[in-house]
C-alpha cells in the first residue's frame, strides 16, 4: 500500500475536519476582500490579449520599475515556467537545478524533452563552487529563492555571484520568485540581468491559488517574444476576471503583506520549536511557508502519519531529499499544535 | 509594410467603430446571463482538482453519455489540444491534418517538435482517397469538423472510414468539435472509437471566449491520464470562477443553442450571397462562421481592405489556402452589408 507514495496528487481533494494537512500549500487565508467585489457588475466575455490585461500589466511594471511589455500573464507560475522552457530549449538542451528542488520542476523539464542537472546544498543553501562546476554546459539555471520545499533564501552574496557567472556564461537564468514577498529575514533579493527571466504569482502572495495567475518578467525580448508566440497557440489569453481580480490585488496596500508575514512568522516558529523540541533536525525556514526536517524511515513517516494519526505530510524524496518530509505550515497555530501532538504520538507509538 | 502579413496576431487588439472585422472568431453575441449570475456570492479562492470540477465534468458526462473521469478540463481548447500533443507523441512522429487547416495546428506541432503531414481537400471535403494513402506512419490524425477556416463539415460516411481505418491501424484521433453546436446541415456525428480524443469548449457555444475553459473528453485512459500528469505540473487547475461559470452555461436550456443557430444562418446567407454576387467563388459553410472565398491576390486584398476600407480579413495562407482569404461572419447582418459595400469598392477601385 506504501507504494501509493508516488506523487502529492495522491492527497489532492483527501479532505475532512479531523485530517491535519501539512500538505499542500496552500494559503487558508482568504484574498483581499477587494479582488472579490469587482466580481458583481463584471460583464466582459471576450478574448483578451494573450501577453495580459493592459491595466494588470503596467500596475506589474510600476512595482518592478519596467515596461509593460516585459511581462506576460499566465495560467500561474506554473505556465509561466513551462512557456520560458519551451521558449528557451531544445531537447537534449540541460538545465540546473538546486537540490531540494520544487517537485514540479523534474517533470516539467521531461515533458520539455531537456535535462536536469542538479548541484546539491549546505543545508538548502547553495554551494558556489559546486554551482559552478555544475552549470558549464547547460543552457539555464533554475533559482528558486524563498525555495519550495526548504523554506530557506539564498545568501545575496551567493545570488550576485550566480548573476554574474551566468551573465559572463551567456546562461539564462530563471528566477522562481514566488515566495518572494514571505521572506522573514531581509528583503527579497531580485536576481537581475539581459536574461534573467523574473517567475512571480499571485497564488501565495494574496492567496489567489484557483485563480492561477502569474506572470513571467524578463528584459530578454527574444524570451518574452516567443513565450508570447507559444500561448498565443498553446492557452491563449489568461482567463480575464482572473486577471482583472489580480489587478484589484496589485492595488491593496503594503500593511497587507506585512501582515501576513507576522503571521506567518508566528506560524513558522510554532512549527519548527515544536519540531525541534521533538528532536527533529530541521534547517530553520527563512521564508515560504515550508519546512524539510530529517525522519527515520520518511515513507514509514508519511503512511503511518496519515493512516493511523490523520495528519498528511509530503515525502522528501518527491522533492529530491531522501531522508526527509515536507511538512506545510499553511495553517493555524491551534491546528499547527494538534499536528505537533500527533507526530509526537507516531514518533512515540509509530 | 505587406510583410507585415505574418500572422493573425496583427490585428490582435486593432479596434474602432469604424472598422468593420470579418478577422476574430470571436461569438459578438455575450454569453448566457446565467453565467453571470453567480458571481456577486463567489467567494472561493483555493486550488481546484487539476481534471476539473466534479459538477463540471458530471454535468459534460451526463451530455456525452460517459463518466465525469472521462474529462480533463482545460484553458480553452488551445491547451486541450497542446496537452493531447504530449501527451501522446515523441519529437519526431508526425501527424496528419486536412488542409486548410485552423492557423494553430502547425505551430502547436513544431512547439512539441512533432511534423505536419498534410491531406489536401476537395472544397474543405475530405478525400479519403488521399487520407488512407497520407495517414499511414502517422502517429495520430487532427480531424475538425465543421472547420475553422472552411466552416465545412466532413461527410458522415467519411468519418465512418476514417473511424474505421484508424482503429484498424491503431492510429489515435484527435476530433476538434469546438463548432460541433454550430451546424446548419445536419446533427454532428461525433468521432469514437477507443483512441478517440474530443476537443471541446465554451468559448463559441456560449460565447465564453475571454474564460478560457475548454476540455477533452476520451475513453482512452492512458491518454487522460498523461494529460492530467501534464497538466499538474504545466498550469495545475483551470481557473476555478471560469469552471463554475461553465458549469452554469451547461444548465442553459437547449432552445438557446437553437436559436444561435438561426441567428448564424442568417447571417451565413447574407454573407455568402453577397459575396458570390460579387463574382467571388466560395465553399458554402456548412457551420461555424468562416467563410474562406478565393480572391485575386489575396496579399493585396487583405492589405487593402486594411489600409484603405477598414475592413479586417485573415490570409488564407495562414490556414494553408493560397488563393484565399478568410472572413469570420461573427457581426450582425447591417455590419456584414456594410463589409460587402466596401469589399466590393475594393474589387472596383482597389
Amino acid at each position: 500500500m506504501k507504494d501509493k507514495l508516488q506523487s502529492p496528487s495522491m492527497f489532492i481533494g483527501v479532505q475532512g475536519d479531523d485530517i491535519i494537512s501539512f500538505g499542500s500549500g496552500q494559503p487558508d487565508l482568504p484574498p483581499p476582500e477587494r479582488v472579490f467585489k469587482i466580481l458583481p457588475k463584471y460583464r466582459q466575455f471576450k478574448y483578451g490579449l494573450i501577453p495580459g490585461q493592459v491595466n494588470l500589466r503596467r500596475a506589474l511594471a510600476k512595482q518592478y520599475g519596467a515596461k509593460a511589455d516585459d511581462f506576460v500573464v499566465t495560467n500561474g507560475a506554473s505556465e509561466a515556467l513551462d512557456l520560458v522552457f519551451r521558449a528557451i530549449g531544445k531537447p537534449g538542451d540541460k538545465i540546473l537545478l538546486h537540490k531540494p528542488y520544487y517537485y514540479s520542476y523534474p517533470p516539467l523539464l521531461e515533458f520539455n524533452h531537456l535535462k536536469a542537472v542538479c548541484t546539491e546544498t549546505v543545508k538548502g543553501k547553495i554551494d558556489f563552487r559546486d554551482f559552478d562546476e555544475k552549470v558549464r554546459g547547460c543552457k539555464a539555471v533554475l533559482i528558486n529563492s524563498p525555495s519550495n520545499p526548504t523554506g530557506r533564501i539564498q545568501e545575496v552574496n551567493t545570488l550576485k555571484q550566480i548573476e554574474k557567472l551566468c551573465a559572463d556564461l551567456d546562461i539564462t537564468i530563471i528566477s522562481d520568485e514566488v515566495y518572494k514577498d514571505l521572506i522573514y529575514e531581509r528583503e527579497n533579493y531580485m536576481l537581475s540581468g539581459p536574461h534573467v527571466v523574473t517567475i512571480n504569482s499571485f497564488s501565495k502572495t494574496y492567496a489567489m491559488c484557483g485563480f492561477r495567475v502569474g506572470y513571467l518578467y524578463s528584459n530578454d525580448k527574444e524570451i518574452v517574444n516567443k513565450a508570447i508566440d507559444i500561448k498565443t497557440h498553446s492557452s491563449m489569453n489568461t482567463n480575464i476576471l482572473g486577471q482583472e481580480m489580480a489587478y484589484e490585488a496589485t492595488k491593496v496596500p503594503e500593511d497587507y503583506i506585512k501582515n501576513q508575514v507576522a503571521i506567518w512568522r508566528e506560524r513558522r516558529d510554532a512549527i519548527c520549536d515544536g519540531l525541534e523540541r521533538l528532536g527533529l533536525e530541521l534547517w530553520r525556514p527563512e521564508g515560504a511557508f515550508y519546512v524539510l526536517p530529517k525522519i527515520k524511515n520518511p515513507r514509514d513517516a508519511v503512511w503511518n502519519l496519515f493512516k493511523k494519526h490523520k495528519v498528511i505530510t509530503y515525502l522528501g524524496e518527491w522533492f529530491g531529499a531522501k531522508e526527509r518530509i515536507r511538512l506545510s505550515y499553511a495553517l493555524n497555530v491551534d491546528k499547527i499544535e494538534e499536528g505537533l501532538n500527533r507526530i509526537e504520538k507516531y514518533l512515540n507509538q509509530g
